[in-house]
């Protein structure tokens, strides 16, 4: 036998466990799980359901402003009322007229009543509750703000489906109120290990908004490719991108700022330093990295900490960046620095010794001290990676710790809040790793409201799409509908997974009629679309 | 901690094993894996390449054919006309004239000599062998078959490369001579538990020509959904399908067939029987399904083999299958048959004390013993799974013996070559199970051919997309590049993993700008097409 023997004993267990599974285990005709009709994703936390229906037809149906408007409401007004009447294009197999008997009449208006004036940009703290209320052939959203108003036309959306004679839809009566559980419900995008084109991001904010997501987490540049286009240094993107169409300029990030603004979105960047940024040495800034030895000129450790013209520089971008972006938050980073050649490195040995820096964490914390200086300055809000909490560098009590390490327990979300800070999760939301069949389900199973408790510290989460091996042919199928886990637990204050599976599977086919490529959630199934 | 405790003991230890790899993985900046320029998937056998290069222009350059011609011929000259030039859209970051130094003329024709008439279909003895010499600006390609023209054209198609201006295509003067190392190199496509429009199929013979793989498994019904439409018996897809846009027409069918052996694929239909057939029931056949008791007459078993008309209806099946489709085999699968309802019901028992059979095994013997009877009689060849040969069903010494259980350190395979028996491998090579990574590295590790030896009766294996989560929006880059893997297993005759590994990155890329979706391999990267 030529085979590799720990790969071989790998695989037999593997097969022990697994291989028996697929081929038999559904011995039923069908799809596997029953779709749900006109329920939400995800579930609103006060739905009380009528026995009767509504018609729905596309040449009788418009909104009614009864309370403030702006041009963001109209244009969400002209996206749902497109999305609300995407015909079948397959046929369904059987017409089983389900609730055609409890229609008790049309819906020709829903009555929009938002009390408040438009915001301009979404923040952490907007507010996006909602209430809905069919019944007797009127219906009616109110909400306090825009964004409870978006929120509230995807469930309306939602709540319209298709009959099986493919071309009735419906709406069932129902009274919701709404609002999520926690504020900061994102979804982290590498665009540094893999290039993608602008459409993929858009249309990942088009997902994100169906499940009601409201961060997108840029991780913008990186150790493989820097894709930014800054105007203060183009050669950064110019030398340190893949190639020249793989760039992101100032035009392209407004885009999909704008994008995201007008579905509730708040776009945070990610700057991270003084690790992962390799690509920007080919962007020519002398002195920017730590040269590792005297004796060979080519290896590089991190961004070097004790060269001022380095912070000048730092400065510059995140400043640019930080114009350019519009939100209160700004992400620095300060993951898995190996700091390796800061101890090599004689000239920073001696600078440390001189200002009395007694180890490289301390000569972390003095790196990042700096980079505090420019966010205060800057009056953006920093978010770190845990690691800058667990060496203990100085951190002011705004900063916001990203946790993402899974090895204990999470225990470490209380004392980060004990400390004051506000806490984002993504440790077992880590979707850019997949497992064959039903992962979703460990997504959703992983619940931090215990550990949160109703702590405010603890903002919410972020589902992080790493880049190694995703890009513009994956993403899609790959994200969703995984990640509506994630979205679920982080805005339903009841998860029931068994009910989930079964809301699932429709909200997999609207995504798919809508233009998302999402892939199969529970095993066999068909999408009437 | 409301986690469930099971599941947060998997993952911490999931975690501790792959959870601190990926962000640091990769320090370097750019592509993790350098891709070839020029350089052929799967492997050739003998390759000699010169240090000389030539250019290769689109409006100068033609085929011409010096021996046998014939129209399948004139239309892979056309495929390949396109293919040969396509021309990057993504430009390329710098200007590296990497082999512009050693151009040493250009090559305006490749001679193509056939020394044999065209075959209509191809064959599992179909001959694959062809040689190609580029030199001194002139080429030629020899082959003694349609096959191995077909073989030899992707090949010279792989040998051009695009210079990094965007738009010099060059080739490397070589001499090649190259065989399969097996015969068969097959794909078995499930689409009954997803259904998968026809361009999805046509797309997937595409890819499989790519990398030189010659069969395709057409697992066409199962338990979930029944798509074929049979001329003899329409309700079964008109009532069993997933929907009447979720069928496979005859001409649908011919149009696959005819796509396929284009690209010298044969298509081995598959009508898996008695199990895997519930989507059957819906097609209203009397007395087809085994009941399971006399109390509830709702819950059935397998195929009720003790009924004659049931074999009436097969073998006409069959019988219509064996027609339409051009290929010398038919999969009877067998494969995990539940015989708990043929112990339990009562008429079955009396049947087989009646004749004799003493337990469900003797009876899916009396079983098979028919429906061999019948592919005796439409002159195929039977393949079947290989439970079949575990259960010591009665086989003739042609039937071919698909191995798809890894849990026994494949002895079987040596078994049933000993019986006397074709063997077709598949157990590791299940591409529907997706690992995080570069899991293609396993499909790649598991080289059957240690245990085959140069014994004919092993005739190659199949890569299985089983069908429980793949579906149109990720068949193609869950598929691809990984299949390649198998591909060059079967095909060639040795394999370095490293080496493979930056020639897998050129093929992706290539597969991309052909129009195939294929995802990453190895983490970052980046393609200029």
């Amino acid at each position: 036998m030529h085979y590799n023997n720990l790969y071989m004993n790998t695989f037999v267990i593997c097969s022990i466990l697994i291989f028996s599974v697929p081929k038999s285990f559904n011995q039923n005709v069908g799809p596997l799980v029953k779709m749900t009709n006109g329920q939400v994703w995800p579930k609103p936390v006060l739905q009380h359901n009528y026995d009767e229906y509504l018609k729905f037809e596309p040449e009788d149906f418009n909104f009614n402003i009864t309370g403030y408007s702006c041009d963001d409401l109209q244009d969400a007004f002209k996206r749902y009322n497109s999305m609300l009447f995407l015909k079948a294009t397959n046929t369904f197999k059987q017409h089983n007229s389900l609730s055609t008997k409890f229609i008790v009449g049309k819906l020709d208006v829903l009555n929009v009543k938002m009390t408040n004036p438009c915001e301009n940009y979404p923040s952490l703290n907007m507010d996006e509750k909602y209430e809905i209320k069919i019944k007797n052939s009127s219906g009616l959203l109110s909400a306090s703000s825009i964004w409870g108003i978006l929120r509230g036309l995807e469930t309306f959306s939602q709540l319209v489906y298709l009959e099986t004679d493919g071309s009735t839809f419906v709406i069932r009566c129902a009274s919701i109120v709404d609002y999520p559980k926690f504020r900061h419900r994102g979804f982290l995008l590498d665009t540094s290990r893999h290039y993608y084109p602008i459409e993929f991001i858009t249309k990942t904010l088009d997902a994100m908004s169906y499940s009601k997501m409201n961060v997108f987490h840029w991780h913008i540049v990186d150790d493989n490719s820097f894709p930014y286009q800054s105007s203060s240094f183009p050669n950064l993107s110019e030398r340190g991108a893949y190639g020249k169409s793989a760039i992101y300029t100032k035009d392209d990030v407004r885009h999909v700022i704008q994008h995201a603004k007008l579905r509730g979105i708040r776009v945070i960047p990610e700057i991270d330093t003084p690790g992962h940024a390799s690509s920007w040495r080919l962007g020519g800034i002398p002195g920017l990295f730590t040269q590792c030895s005297d004796s060979d000129p080519n290896i590089f450790g991190p961004i070097d900490p004790t060269v001022k013209e380095n912070y000048k520089f730092i400065g510059t971008l995140l400043s640019e960046i930080n114009e350019l972006f519009q939100d209160d938050y700004l992400h620095l980073g300060g993951d898995e620095v190996n700091s390796t050649c800061w101890n090599t490195n004689k000239r920073i040995q001696k600078f440390m010794h001189l200002n009395n820096i007694k180890n490289d964490t301390e000569l972390k914390n003095y790196y990042f001290k700096n980079l505090f200086t420019m966010t205060r300055n800057l009056k953006t809000v920093p978010i770190v990676w845990e690691e800058i909490f667990d060496e203990n560098i100085q951190l002011d009590p705004n900063v916001v710790v990203q946790v993402w390490k899974s090895d204990y327990n999470y225990s470490i979300v209380s004392e980060i809040m004990k400390c004051g800070h506000p806490v984002l999760f993504s440790s077992c939301w880590y979707v850019n790793y997949i497992e064959f069949g039903t992962d979703w389900l460990n997504f959703y199973r992983c619940n931090p409201t215990a550990v949160a408790g109703d702590n405010r510290l603890f903002l919410g989460g972020e589902a992080c799409m790493w880049g190694e091996f995703a890009d513009e042919t994956n993403l899609l199928p790959t994200t969703w509908p995984r990640t509506c886990a994630v979205a679920e637990v982080l805005w339903s204050h009841e998860l029931n997974e068994t009910e989930a599976k079964n809301r699932l599977e429709e909200h997999v086919c609207r995504m798919r009629r809508r233009g998302i490529p999402a892939q199969p959630a529970n095993g066999p199934s068909y999408c009437h679309y």
